[in-house]
């Protein structure tokens, strides 16, 4: 039999910590479903101690998924740990992750202190964890920017005390793919309790190595669990993207001979719901998930490929979730057949309320749309969820005008708390005005630092636009996103989410990079 | 001295191959210019054989570049060769780069030809290409899947015609770093002549790893020229990025050891000139050239970057061009001061005539917009500039307006051919009212595959809108770009950019993968 291959998706831990990709507990508990959908192994949920919100987030993830290990990470304290372990409490499988950095630029410059305490406190930290939990992950953060005798010890010690997976962090992103293998290869050398661990490797992209990191980490270091984020997300230039790690394992088992549990025809459903969650876009070029990974399958350009499909093609689109056919309904399609695809795509709404209201929303968008697609039964239902997250500021009606040589101009009705407020303002475009008048009551001060729109469904005019604006405000970032078929619309929605989400404070403390 | 490590940038080719990112013989030129302005050692600027319009693409910029050589795709032809060689008469150094598959899938179900037939026309063309320059470039098509014996015969043979260059393409995005390199160690010491040639790799991304087997191409196989494209455009997954692969060699000199000659600054408004011009987003977490690449650097989460720099950050923003004050005209900016930004952005305009119509509309523009950025400059030339292309469809005026539970309205008037028409419909939303009224008298049949929006600068909503529309019509894909502070007017101008486009016939045949 191969060996196991574990995949460790952090999502929503440290791929939430992208500036702007900040999600809500609903947010993230929907694509935990998914991941858990995916069959990842372990799902990091969150850092339970960083805020009463990624508390609220683990908890509820915890409570809810059943066949993935859901982790939380935490730093090498007490308070950390307990707290990782009470959000984890409702888990069927749960995992604490903690660390603690091991290099010395980390050490002496972020931490202020010595070798021997940051060794006591890693020894501390695991086997305080030792008494809530059987699961435990060690992380040195900066290990592989670490000195490798420094890093052993501590790495021994902690599997002494009982922790199960040692991660080794390339936390800037600096390695190359010989070096960071013969480093862990040699690390696990010098270890001499190493093989009552699994090793584990978390790269990050900032050379656009983080894959091959992973896999040298695995093929020569040995390690047998990838961290990994879906499209790649993450601080900087992001994590390993899981859907291109899986796919290299998956596509070259010729040499890697290691199975992976993933499924992977649930791997664009997983990119588009990020994608659509955190308002990050994914590039057409982009591996496996963007929109011309497949380009031949497209219609363009099929000689070769009609030929002979392996003349170009080495994946098949439709092994990753890619579908030929995406029309799934219309204005005809009942209560049933919409909550069945509901279903199938894996959103399940909390009551028959949730449910009915969506759908008095597809049914409209029906009205003004012929072909209802996937994604824009996703983008509804997000679009309500986000609605009812916090529900300060509410849309109630919109005109705007413009004519080339005018001012743009917006009238719009929104209720802030109840109370409705009617706003007009003039602008350089209609999204402007629009704002603009929104802002003259809402008086928020935020910065806009990202506006952007994606069409939902390309393959006609009539497609909903989506659009995601991040404000920025007293040192936070968040994401508003909005969908209609009038884009104007959808940015004044957008906006509103995002004050919404600005409303309601949570303080957040930094986490491993 | 350290070797010197070629980079040959393939934007322009197999860049363009991508679905939807063709591009006009002046968006060429302008990316030349950038390419040149990097110090780029080699522009791959087209396949000249392949159309009448990419044949004046790569003679345009033959005749202009100086700096770096100025290549063109070829067959293994004499008609392609010769083509290629017309085009390129009037560059300072020039390169013919010619191809043939030689894997076993490729000959057979592609070519139909037998080994002995393929070797036999690889000779003959290098043979021919002699007699027209002394930079020839042979690479093996689908190289990476080919029968080593095979190839090192081929190899032998065209080195022994007088090639100079042999590139073994991964033409699939299917090798492993460790694979790949060692493959192209093995094959130069099959080949007895191999020191007579500069080795090159060229590398797809399918599996997320082409910046990794490039690099390992060069460490472990020895090779000493890179092909790559900027942003990672290219088919598919795209080709192995630039910005990722130079940034990885002069960030880890102490593993390398390789000079290149790259002028970092110019990356970011490398990066951002191809993106605007094909319509390409950029993702935000993309390394080195993503909004997030360097986003401790952009205010969020600095505590560890305060305390020390290099805790989280292995590269500087400013290094690759990411510049903090980017605020560079307003209203009151006079015709030199626009004009010499023009020089700083490298942007060289024709003639006088072309520089006064460019500031016509920067004064216009800077009437509604008080903070002129870069970008809007950028996007005023390039709208300008795609106007001028094929002055077929000109919108003239435009008016529309929503309210939320009626339906959109917009009324266009617009030039085809000289003659202008008042056209006006409803829609899902105001760009669709647009672009229903503008279809239902250009009756182009075409159908969209694409349409995206990207605010040009952030930080506040007065940001110009940059709209791209792809649309497919018989075959074609074209993309079609317009800017403007209001979207739909944007929008409108994207899809008459992109009927202009389809105006234009070409024909092309296809090239290597």
């Amino acid at each position: 039999m191969a060996d196991k291959l574990i995949i460790f998706d952090t999502t929503l831990r440290d791929g939430e910590q992208s500036p702007g990709a900040s999600m809500t507990k609903d947010e993230k508990l929907r694509i935990a479903r998914q991941l858990e959908r995916m069959r990842v192994d372990v799902i990091e949920a969150g850092f339970a101690a960083s805020s009463n919100g990624d508390f609220e987030a683990v908890k509820a993830i915890a409570d809810v998924v059943r066949e993935s290990t859901v982790c939380s990470l935490a730093r090498a304290n007490d308070r950390d740990i307990a707290r990782a372990a009470e959000a984890l409490k409702g888990a069927a499988r749960s995992r604490i992750h903690t660390f603690i950095a091991t290099s010395e630029l980390h050490m002496e410059k972020k931490l202020r202190m010595t070798r021997e305490q940051v060794l006591e406190q890693a020894i501390q930290a695991v086997r305080f964890a030792r008494n809530l939990t059987d699961d435990i992950e060690f992380s040195p953060e900066d290990g592989y920017r670490s000195d490798p005798e420094f890093l052993a010890r501590v790495v021994e010690a902690v599997i002494r005390e009982g922790a199960r997976t040692i991660n080794i962090p390339d936390t800037v992103g600096y390695a190359i793919p010989e070096l960071y293998g013969s480093f862990i290869k040699t690390l696990r050398e010098r270890v001499p309790n190493s093989d009552q661990a699994i090793w584990s490797v978390h790269c990050h992209n900032d050379l656009g190595m983080a894959v091959a990191n992973s896999l040298a980490g695995v093929q020569i270091g040995g390690a047998r669990q990838i961290e990994c984020t879906i499209n790649g997300l993450g601080e900087r230039a992001g994590n390993c993207s899981l859907e291109e790690v899986v796919m290299a394992v998956k596509t070259r088992r010729d040499y890697f001979g290691l199975d992976v549990g993933i499924d992977a025809t649930q791997i664009v459903p997983a990119s588009r719901l990020v994608s659509q969650t955190t308002g990050f876009v994914v590039q057409p070029n982009k591996a496996v998930v963007g929109a011309n990974a497949f380009a031949h399958a497209s219609g363009i350009h099929q000689d070769g490929v009609l030929k002979a499909r392996d003349t170009y093609e080495i994946m098949r689109a439709e092994d990753v979730g890619w579908s030929a056919n995406k029309i799934v309904l219309g204005k005809l399609s009942g209560r049933n057949a919409f909550k069945q695809r509901l279903q199938e795509l894996g959103i399940s709404l909390e009551s028959e309320t949730e449910v009915n209201a969506a759908f008095v929303r597809f049914k409209d968008l029906a009205d003004r749309k012929n072909e209802i697609f996937d994604e824009d039964i996703i983008a509804l239902v997000m679009d309500e969820s986000v609605q009812q997250d916090s529900e300060h500021y509410r849309l109630v009606a919109l005109s705007q005008r413009s004519e080339m040589g005018e001012r743009p101009h917006a009238s719009v009705v929104f209720h802030a708390a109840g109370v409705e407020h009617r706003v007009e303002s003039d602008g350089n475009g209609p999204v402007d005005a629009c704002l603009r008048a929104i802002e003259s009551k809402a008086q928020s001060g935020a910065e806009m630092i990202l506006y952007s729109v994606n069409a939902i469904t390309s393959g006609s005019t009539e497609s909903q636009g989506e659009v995601t604006v991040r404000l920025q405000h007293a040192g936070r970032v968040v994401n508003g996103v909005g969908a209609d078929p009038d884009i104007v619309v959808a940015s004044a929605k957008a906006y509103l989410s995002a004050l919404n989400k600005l409303q309601s404070k949570t303080e957040r403390v930094a986490a491993q990079g």
